[in-house]
């Protein structure tokens, strides 16, 4: 193989009770990312579409995972970069850990796979935490390994993929509005109140509980986030009401993806959440923030080749 | 059935990373409850064996919760109590939570069951309350439901059962020195780090993923807790010396039962609970404090009956 596109998917991450821990993939939207052989050794990004990310190889997060992955298998030969940016930088879907989890991903392919997909997690790390404040792999881990992922430390790495009940589908908007992530770090205290702590420790036992157990009345009391949620939402346009309306539509829970802006809502089955999108469509028409939805199944894919050479 | 003997295991609570909501039953180790039905309408305590607990109904937790369920349905008939107390009060180990099970327990059985044993959970915490801060159901449950129980939430009432590995087995030591409830809770931070925060809520669903999977590493790294034992170990002597040594034989985890001063550690076979037993009390040996130990399989058993008539 001299070539591979692969498709990365966005990602929500921060999944309500699982900040920091839990992410799943979206299967309808991502980045698309070309990778070639080169005879020259090194690499190089020929092209960027879409929205702008660095070329400088050094300052774009997809060619600093791939070094991190190349420091440990040596080549002989080089690699070009052709990214096709769909997922905008900033807005809480994993932009750069779809850039991440890609390359490395496509990198491993073209060297004949001698890492597993979970091996590659760390390199994606490596490489995004040049555009976070810290090392995290709750986009990355959800976008290689597909599925409902819980990102249980990263030191050592223990990263579990949940079971998944049948049905479960997702409805995102992203509001086109800048939040920056050091910003929306900011705003989160340092210290949580004791009582809030209980809550969301317990929302997220009864969460992986009722994974196991496929109760989906379990899953919708603890779908919640009762630590981050409450002051991120400031810097979300209609949140409260587009979350109000998820809820009342019957989303099993609704809040915010990564850092925001994006809002996401877990439903079960296709049609509530179709529904979601065109209720949730009005509210935001109602605004002169420019938006898009997506609705994606929470299914065991994740990032995958669309063509090989 | 006229009168009933009932036996009320003492409960291991606040296990590790499952502060406020985890607990279990020590089935080797409890009190004893004679109820008997009486002519005269009302309640008395007629004798207390053991430690020593109030006479008076309005004080004593055990008549108290009685009260709440008799609230609820009225008998034309009194009630007798005849109660062992061979838990210390403030030991760490449920003794106000099994006086409060099982005079619920012990009086459902005398008015012919018709209430379930999860029925029963809020009379007897709302008889629990008067001995404590707030009103709180890590006892009282796993105590009348047996097993590994997580309270989710009291209000409204969410108590899951959760699945037990085989061969899971407890070592308790109670340490005879007093720590006032009130006063653990007093030594605990009002707020918590939120990395703090995110290791205890990654843990937990560590610990609930384990059970559900049977996989005991994954149990060994989760039993663990970020928050509350580092506070409160200052309140017991040699805890660091015990649980070096229970980690050190083998121990999946060791942390404080309840709001202290018992120390529990959990094992896979009976035979390391054993060992550790045995080197445990070599270090408290060391102290002039008087202690006991305990071991027990954590087990689907709760509070029985013993005798009836």
């Amino acid at each position: 193989m001299k070539k591979v596109k692969v498709f990365i998917p966005a990602t929500v991450s921060n999944v309500a009770c699982g900040f920091d821990i839990l992410g799943f993939p979206i299967m309808s939207f991502g980045d698309e990312m070309v990778v070639r052989k080169t005879d020259k050794k090194g690499l190089k990004i020929t092209k960027v579409k879409g929205y702008d990310v660095p070329l400088d190889i050094t300052k774009n997060v997809a060619t600093v995972s791939a070094m991190k992955l190349l420091d440990d298998i040596k080549t002989d030969y080089g690699f070009e970069f052709e990214i096709t940016k769909n997922i905008i930088p900033g807005s809480g879907i994993g932009s750069s850990g779809a850039s991440a989890a890609g390359s490395v991903y496509a990198i491993n392919k073209l060297l004949g796979d001698p890492f597993s997909n979970k091996e590659l997690i760390k390199y994606a790390m490596g490489g995004e935490v040049i555009s976070s404040v810290s090392e995290h792999a709750d986009n990355v881990a959800p976008a290689l390994l597909g599925g409902l992922v819980m990102v249980k430390s990263i030191n050592p790495q223990q990263i579990i993929n949940l079971p998944l009940l049948p049905d479960l589908f997702c409805f995102i908007i992203n509001p086109k509005i800048q939040v920056k992530t050091s910003y929306s770090r900011e705003i989160l205290p340092a210290k949580i109140d004791m009582n809030l702590v209980t809550s969301q420790v317990s929302n997220f036992g009864g969460l992986i509980h009722s994974l196991h157990t496929k109760d989906y009345d379990l899953l919708k009391s603890s779908l919640k986030d009762s630590i981050v949620e409450q002051h991120r939402k400031k810097l979300i346009p209609k949140f409260d009401e587009v979350k109000e309306k998820c809820i009342e539509l019957g989303a099993l829970g609704c809040s915010i993806s990564g850092s925001g802006p994006s809002i996401f809502a877990i439903t079960k089955g296709e049609d509530l959440a179709k529904k979601i999108e065109e209720e949730v469509t009005k509210i935001y028409q109602e605004t002169n923030i420019e938006f898009s939805t997506y609705i994606s199944k929470i299914s065991s894919e994740g990032v995958s080749v669309i063509d090989s050479e």
